[in-house]
């Protein structure tokens, strides 16, 4: 396959639709897919390049000349432009823009006015708009003249009044069930969705969830319409999102897809640093009870079990709420409701529980003493982890940080710390 | 406000967004909810019903009267029907579709022939489909006229043969922008996804993201249209699986907005006592080495310290490797690599803790050995650690299972097994 057979490769890839030859080539190790992408060169269809994963996508950038890549540009919708031109080093950017017509250049350059992460960056500026007054017929007929100029994917018209501020939409499948004649303004619907180009695009995609968007419309301060927002960017939103949380409740970084394994301890170490700080926390409230352990060894072999237990319950409540959060179910009232139901969770649990190392803990060793020690420090360490795996994340998420990133390691150095106080603390006054 | 004044309610909630009626509801206690859904009765619109979250939507169908309920099925897309008959205790679900026109009935039955969580349940019966040698003009024209039989909302027209075979897709905004004598044949471009009724509806959600689509026609074993999915079904199961991944990683169990004290014992105590007694056999491990703890009391106030770090150190590992295989990237040779890099990644890690660990160890207890026993151990336990991270989620997705669910008992388990082995076992070699 590798014996450098151009044609033969390009035309393999040109067969299959972009989103599956881009897997193909996704497959290949790192060396190999820069070969060939390089052997390829102007060849490789932009299409494919659009639909690798970002780290590919900015290795094929990278290898491509600047004229290959300057060509790509030329053929995008405006939104992969800005996908693009993000993955490119500074210098290469001017010189590539450089290399473009001073009106195309002009134009890509906007959308690098707006901040990542928001809408404007994810928006892209082709869309279709017609004035209040205008006929289904005259809408049809304008399309049909000017088609090179539509986007190439849209879902609606949007109305614009003559100072281009937004004044309604008009589904593509209204449009089409409607006669020639009736004027735009009789079957347009309102917009729903409120999208500022300056707004975070979680919160653009929180709306697009909300009110079951296929696109909408972006507009400025003034309610003048500039862009327009599509369901499948939004989904690529949401997906981060999502990962984002589950690796930050585990305790890592936001990785972009390390595929090295120096990303991976970047992404890791700075947590397993702080979770190093907290064990050792954890260890001083051992030390304390020096004493009684030294005594009586058993405390030394149960007391993981109440730690373990208390910190998945602890982190149980921690997802649960994380989720809550990102889902906009925490609201108002809601919260004060979570943090009484997640207190009366561990209360329950811990009875369950209590009961259940207690009895485990008797059959082994047969002392009632150990026994009630163990079963009260359960007990306690549950109440203390429903309530804490609530707390931790409103607090920080009232904070104004996000709620899924440290608030694992709080969680658990707080049961940790719960778990060894009251068990050494109360097998000290038991046992000794 | 809670003055029974019907009309009023009635007239705020009209005046609203469906899903913005919904949140403000929602925002309602448990019983100032039900009340208010009884006083609305039928007067209740439809539109609100199917935007309210899934346990609100339960409790307000329980609420409403059967005939009130039969005129809300009469109004909704085919796949909302599915949704709300699936509320129902099948004894009611028979009464209310007693009370349609058997018509409505059958159709409305159809949709239960699917299993849950396939594309057939989620899908709606209702799309536009027309023959390849209709021309544009005729496709708009029998739109017009066919008007109240077209679903509210599509982006494509289908094109079939007279078997009802899909042949391809026209999207609506081509259909806008090509002249009225043209033939859907010569603008049809080919459907990239392939989903089928009996289709988990997981499989569905990945070929939307892949493709990026709005919506995709629903074929059965024979490539005959039967329906439509659109994407902001697909965005909600998308949303499900994600919820369902971080909730699993944390050991509870498919939460269905679990909003009473019991519920959430009940998705959360069956993983509790699976760590019952995986912290138990953790136990046992530190039970063999009662006699060196009896004897270097330090021992027991370092151990949780190796098992902390290391189930950290696990469970990041696992995050990084169930995200990867929800959004398919450990396919083939992949998983071989990232097997690799992650122990690696846990070797490299493993070498800076193992070093920092005996520093701290040193500053505290100042006694060479035990620091060299807990570098030693850390060192293990991180590349073990780094291994099971990624092998126990491979091998639960190998087994069929889903990698999400009990891996991380299994993880941990595995991790406080090494690091009390190690630690433990060392000290009894070095110390003693």
């Amino acid at each position: 396959v590798w014996d450098r057979d151009t044609r033969w490769l390009a035309r393999l890839l040109a067969r299959l639709h972009p989103a599956d030859a881009a897997d193909l080539l996704e497959q290949l190790s790192g060396d190999d897919f820069a070969a060939c992408v390089d052997l390829l060169g102007g060849q490789l269809p932009t299409s494919i390049i659009i639909e690798l994963r970002d780290e590919y996508r900015e290795e094929a950038v990278e290898v491509l000349p600047d004229d290959a890549v300057a060509a790509v540009l030329g053929e995008l919708d405006s939104d992969d432009v800005t996908t693009i031109l993000e993955d490119l080093e500074e210098t290469r950017r001017e010189r590539i823009l450089d290399e473009l017509a001073p009106e195309d250049r002009a134009s890509l350059e906007q959308g690098f006015a707006y901040e990542e992460e928001t809408a404007g960056r994810l928006m892209q500026r082709e869309y279709f708009a017609a004035p209040e007054f205008w006929t289904v017929g005259h809408t049809i007929d304008h399309a049909r003249e000017h088609a090179d100029d539509l986007p190439a994917e849209f879902f609606e018209v949007y109305v614009i009044d003559p100072a281009h501020k937004l004044k309604g939409q008009v589904p593509l499948a209204t449009l089409l069930r409607t006669p020639r004649d009736i004027n735009l303004s009789d079957i347009m619907e309102e917009v729903e969705s409120d999208i500022r180009v300056e707004m975070d695009q979680e919160e653009a995609a929180y709306q697009f969830q909300k009110y079951s968007l296929a696109s909408a419309p972006v507009t400025d301060d003034n309610g003048r319409l500039i862009g327009m927002l599509t369901v499948d960017d939004v989904v690529d939103v949401i997906q981060e999102e999502n990962t984002e949380d589950l690796l930050a409740l585990s305790g890592v970084n936001a990785a972009d897809g390390s595929d090295t394994v120096l990303d991976s301890v970047k992404s890791r170490a700075p947590w397993l640093a702080v979770n190093l700080v907290t064990a050792f926390i954890a260890s001083a409230i051992i030390a304390i009870f020096e004493g009684v352990l030294d005594q009586v060894v058993q405390l030394a072999i149960l007391m993981p079990v109440v730690a373990a237990l208390g910190g998945n319950a602890g982190s149980q409540g921690l997802a649960v709420a994380v989720r809550a959060i990102a889902e906009r179910e925490m609201e108002g009232d809601a919260g004060r409701r979570a943090i009484l139901r997640e207190t009366l969770t561990g209360l329950a649990n811990g009875v369950i529980f209590a009961i259940g190392v207690g009895i485990i803990a008797f059959a082994w060793f047969r002392s009632p003493e150990l026994s009630l020690t163990i079963s009260v420090a359960m007990f306690a360490t549950f109440i203390w982890a429903g309530f804490s795996g609530i707390v931790v994340p409103l607090t920080l998420k009232r904070a104004g940080a996000d709620p899924a990133v440290a608030s694992s390691v709080f969680v658990l150095t707080l049961t940790d710390i719960m778990a060894f106080f009251s068990f050494l603390g109360l097998a000290t006054l038991i046992l000794v």
